[in-house]
């Protein structure tokens, strides 16, 4: 799909759904001797996240992991999280009842074959550009940054500036 | 060797042994002041792990490193482990006594000299990519992805799908 | 601007200051499920920082980030730090009228979009090469070097040359 | 200075001593919220250093920071260490009067300026590929791995095979 078709289906977003491993980090994770694992991620997502939140879009976190260093992340960037998540699609499309928006305004993000359930179901499916090959055909668009390394940040200055943009021109 | 070879004899494997140091991690070691040490894992492994157990092939880990760090992260992917050990090569054929199972259907993956022993006596020998230069004499296939970043996911995805696939075609 | 413009505002820096996700580090942050925040700095910063400290160029970080792995880092380098700065524009003036310096003969360093508004008003203002685009155009230099690997040492490398040199010049 | 040269001054050494940070990092430093450092070493050195050991090479590092970490990594790869070291150069001619080795035949490693007088004093002066520019007129050989990402590892093994095959040819 070209970008000019992507976008016209992004301008419908209502919800933004991110998978967590390999969108807000590298899909990597550190493991200490005492078992305490760390992720590594970017300082300037959280810029990104602000911004659509600002403007109305809902922001949730989606992941299978049930290790509390997700949780720990998105309270800091203040995002809610179903954690521990062996469904996807389910997921997805119980977030989508309970604010009561239709999987066509939905935004799905994630990395890896285990996303390919939610991909299908939603309106606007994404993949960042270091995701496994399997998942591509089930995506609209591919981010040109990797995952924890602005792939958030990038889709999000997307939506904002879309959605800011389309503000003015109902406004004038 | 080139690839055709390989996949003839890896689609006899039985089981899977896996260097810890250099093919779950980058080789790479993290160490606080406090003496802890933690290393870099792929998310992304642990869906390959999962994928051959599911179909019968037995894992193990060995690695001569001793510290905790290593049986933390076997201990999440759920996978046996032989620590501390320094000849790899009588570990590995305990490990095929213990399952009965033919050095022959035996995959070792290793990345450094101290692998090569091991290498020597397994019928299907492999490196990673980032392997020292020493080793890969020894082996008969080489990872397109590097250690702790994908390398394991890489073989395991390719043991899955000989595997799923031969079986498709035993049912037809 | 050329560099030669760029060093001739450059000889005149009695205060540098700053940002530090993104200049003293890699923009990245670790994260651990004890919600511990960790960063990656550059150990060669610290002998740029000491070298213009030396010849008494004053050294400021301003930081949006409440965090404490920031002050913990200011201590080792032993630069005074402004944290939790939500209008760096504000920080920058007072650090200014602080030390009785005038804005033009202040050095910013920065990253992100939340530092346009502190570039705007500074003599010297610079960003790391891989800052986000939007900054540029409020800068009249880029380091050759990434935040958080070697951009602080560069730009007190130059501030320490031109200063040292002049100096010579002087007693000659 | 040529390879050969510098392998007819190698062939010399009694005695190896190393800089920590740069060396056996990538110069680069963890620091969490409660102030605590980490840095990242590779596990290939470890082979690298019991290699030379077992062939009567004295290892030594010196280190101008006085964090723990350094002595940490050094008691794990059982190499001795002179920390919060002010004056390298000094250090060094202290070690080789311990073992009473002439400077000739010891070989320094570093990676920045204030390794300078160290390498100056020293036969066999060497830098890790991605040390400050400044260093590299000082020093006749400069490896092709990077520091922490196998250079150590590297100059160990071009000395134990030196070594180990001139003991050959003595033989012989």
């Amino acid at each position: 799909m070209n970008k000019k078709l992507f976008i016209k289906k992004l301008e419908r977003v209502k919800l933004a759904i991110f998978d967590f491993d390999g969108v807000f980090t590298d899909n990597l994770v550190y493991i200490s001797e005492q078992g305490i694992e760390s992720v590594l991620c970017c300082r300037s997502d959280g810029i990104g996240i602000s911004r659509i939140s600002s403007i109305g879009i809902i922001n949730y976190v989606i992941s299978s992991e049930s290790n509390p260093v997700v949780k720990k992340r998105c309270e800091k960037l203040n995002i809610p999280l179903l954690q521990g998540v062996d469904n996807k699609k389910n997921a997805v499309l119980k977030i989508c009842n309970k604010f009561n928006i239709k999987p066509e305004e939905c935004m799905f993000i994630g990395n890896d074959i285990n996303d390919i359930p939610a991909l299908k179901i939603v309106g606007i499916p994404v993949a960042v550009v270091d995701s496994y090959p399997e998942i591509l055909e089930h995506v609209i668009y591919t981010t040109s940054k990797k995952g924890g390394r602005g792939a958030v940040r990038e889709i999000c200055d997307m939506i904002f500036e879309l959605k800011t943009q389309s503000q003015r021109n109902i406004t004038i």
